[in-house]
C-alpha cells in the first residue's frame, strides 16, 4: 500500500513536493492544504484534494504523513508543533540559530501525540548538515568548509527589489574559486566572508532611475552585500524574465583532516550539489524523509528527529537484503 | 569514561585504527591481538597489552569493541561471526558479491550475544554505498556512477609481481576525466569498462629481463588489464620507493537525477575523497562506527548492521543538543 501523503501550503516548495511525489511509486498525494481559495488553486495530481487549511487537523484516517511547506520566519515555528499532534510530520526549517527551540517544541508535540516529526530536512539544514558531521566524526583532525553557489538567493534578491528605483532583481551568490582550492589542498586556510562569496546581481530599474544611486545603495547594504564583493548589472526586464526565470542553487562542503601517527597524511571528503532547481531538490529531500517518518512510526519510535538521528535506510524504499545486495 | 577498543590483526589496517585512537579523545586502545608472537609486534600506544589471538576471547571486561583487521578473502568470513560472539565488533569486509551471506552469520552470532556488529565498514563499501543510497532515494528518477582513484590497487600491483621478471610493482586506477564530465553533464552515458579508467603501472623488471613480454602479458591480462587501456612504466627500483612508496586513493560517486512535472530539472549529487592514505582513512571510518555499535549496544540494540542501518548520529561524540545547536 502507499504511504498517504499531505501537503500543506502550495508555493514552490508544496508543488515541488507534488511532483516528487508524482515520480515515486511507493508515494501518493492525498491533499493539498490551502490557506488560499481552494476553488482557484489548481494541482496537477488528478484525483488529489484541495481544502482549506482548516481541513488539515481532520484526516488522519487518509493521510499518513504531511509534508509541511510553509515559511520557517512564522510559518513553521507554530505550524510544525500544531500538525505533529495529529500526524507524522516533515519540514525545512532553516533559521539555523533557532533550531533548538523549534526542536524542543516539536519534539514535545510529537511525544505527546506519539508520532514522528523530522525538521530542518532539505539541503542544508539536511544533507549539507549530514556531511559536514558525518566527515567531522570520521576526521576529527580537521575542518569542515561550507561554500554555496552558484545560485539565486531569494532573501538577498527581495533587498534589491525594496530599494527605491528598482522594478524586479535576481541575486547569486557565488563561490570563490580560489578559495575552494585552497580549502582542497588541506591548508586550513582562515577565510573572510568576503573571501568566500561574491555576489552578483541584475537589476531591472525603473526608467529614468538613477542607476548610481542603487548601485551604490546594494553594494553598501550591510549584512547582505557590504561584507562582500558585489557586482550589479542592469539590464532589462525582457533579460530578466529570459535569462534569469531559473531559481538554480548548489554548493559544497568539504571536509579536510589528517590521519597517522604524527598526522602525516592528508585527506579531502568533498560533498557538492549543482541544482537546477533549488525547491524541486528539497522537496525531493522532503519525500524521501517523509518515507522515513512514516516507517520509523510504524516500527514504533516517536519525537523529533533530524538529519542525524535516522538510519538511512528508512530513507530507501528498498528492503535491507535490496539495499546490502545492490547498493552496498 | 573511554570506549575501550581492541584491535585484532596488526596490518596496515589495524596500525591505522591504532592511530585514529590515538587522535580520538573519547576512546582508547585496550589490547592489539595478533597470529605474529607478540615479543615481537612492537605498537605505538603506551600501555595498550600486545597479547596473542588466542587471548582474544577472553577480555570482554576490558574490552568495548572489537576492530577486527583481517582480510576479506579468508579472515573475516571466520572472524566477524566469531567474535560476534564475545564483544561488539566492526569489520571492513568488501567483497561486495559475499556481502549477503557473511551478513546472515554475523546478524545470527551477535543476536545470539546480544552484541551490536558493523560490517562492510569503510569507504566502498562505506561512506559510497551511503551515498549511493541516499542520493539514489532523494532522486529516484537518476542513476548513480562510482569511479574509484586516481590510486593504488594492491590487487592489481600483487598480479604484476607475479608476471616471471618483475621484481616490484605499483599499479594506479584512474577515472577517465572525460566520463566523469559526461556523467556531471546529466546525459546520463553508457560506460564501458574501458571508458570509466585506465590503468597505469610502474614495473621495477629483473635485470635482462623482456620488458615487451612483460608489458604484454600486463596489457593483456584478463579481468586485471585487458578490458582496459594500461601503461606500463619501467622504473628503477629507486624510482619506485622514492616516487611510489605512498598508497592512496580516493574515488567519486556521481549521482544525477531529474525532477519536475515533466522531468525538466537536472540534479547533480557529487560525493568524493581524495586520501593519502587508503588504509588509514578506511580505519577512521572503522573507529567512528565502533563508536556507534557501543553506543547502539548501551541502548540495548543487538545484530548485524551496515551503514545503511546505523543512525549518524551515533558516529559523533557530541551530544544531540551540540549536534543540533553547532552542525545542523
Amino acid at each position: 500500500m502507499s504511504i498517504r501523503v499531505g501537503i500543506l501550503g502550495y508555493g514552490n516548495l508544496g508543488r515541488g513536493v507534488e511532483c516528487a511525489i508524482k515520480h515515486t511509486p511507493d508515494m501518493e498525494l492525498a491533499a493539498v492544504f490551502t490557506r488560499r481559495d481552494p476553488e482557484r488553486v489548481r494541482i496537477l495530481t488528478a484525483g488529489a484534494k484541495v481544502l482549506p487549511v482548516s481541513e488539515a487537523e481532520k484526516m488522519q484516517d487518509q493521510i499518513d504523513v504531511m509534508i509541511i511547506c510553509g515559511g520557517s520566519a512564522t510559518d513553521l515555528p507554530k505550524q510544525t508543533p500544531h500538525y505533529a499532534k495529529f500526524y507524522n510530520v516533515v519540514d525545512s526549517f532553516d533559521t539555523h540559530a533557532k533550531i533548538p527551540e523549534h526542536f524542543a517544541a516539536v519534539d514535545a508535540a510529537a511525544r505527546e501525540s506519539g508520532k514522528v516529526a523530522a525538521i530542518s530536512v532539505g539541503w542544508d539544514p539536511g544533507m549539507f548538515s549530514l556531511n559536514r558531521m558525518i566527515a567531522g566524526a570520521i576526521l576529527p583532525q580537521g575542518s569542515s568548509y561550507t561554500f554555496w553557489g552558484k545560485g539565486v538567493s531569494q532573501g538577498h534578491s527581495d533587498a534589491i527589489r525594496r530599494i527605491e528605483g528598482v522594478r524586479d532583481a535576481r541575486q547569486y551568490t557565488i563561490p570563490v574559486e580560489e578559495a575552494l582550492n585552497a580549502v582542497r589542498s588541506g591548508s586550513n586556510p582562515e577565510l573572510t566572508t568576503r573571501q568566500k562569496h561574491t555576489r552578483e546581481c541584475f537589476v531591472v530599474a525603473e526608467e529614468g532611475a538613477d542607476l548610481e544611486r542603487i548601485r551604490r545603495e546594494i553594494v553598501t547594504m550591510p549584512n547582505y552585500f557590504a561584507d562582500y564583493d558585489t557586482t550589479v548589472h542592469f539590464i532589462s526586464e525582457e533579460e530578466l524574465n529570459r535569462d534569469h526565470a531559473g531559481i538554480p542553487h548548489g554548493g559544497f562542503v568539504i571536509h579536510t583532516g589528517k590521519t597517522g601517527a604524527n598526522l602525516e597524511h592528508n585527506h579531502v571528503i568533498e560533498y557538492s550539489l549543482k541544482l537546477d532547481s533549488n525547491p524541486e531538490f528539497t522537496s525531493s529531500v522532503l519525500v524521501a524523509y517523509a518515507r522515513a517518518v512514516y516507517r520509523m512510526n510504524r516500527e514504533g519510535m516517536s519525537g523529533c528527529k533530524t538529519v542525524f538521528d535516522i538510519a538511512p535506510a528508512y530513507l530507501s524504499p528498498m528492503s535491507g537484503d535490496e539495499l546490502r545486495a545492490h547498493l552496498l
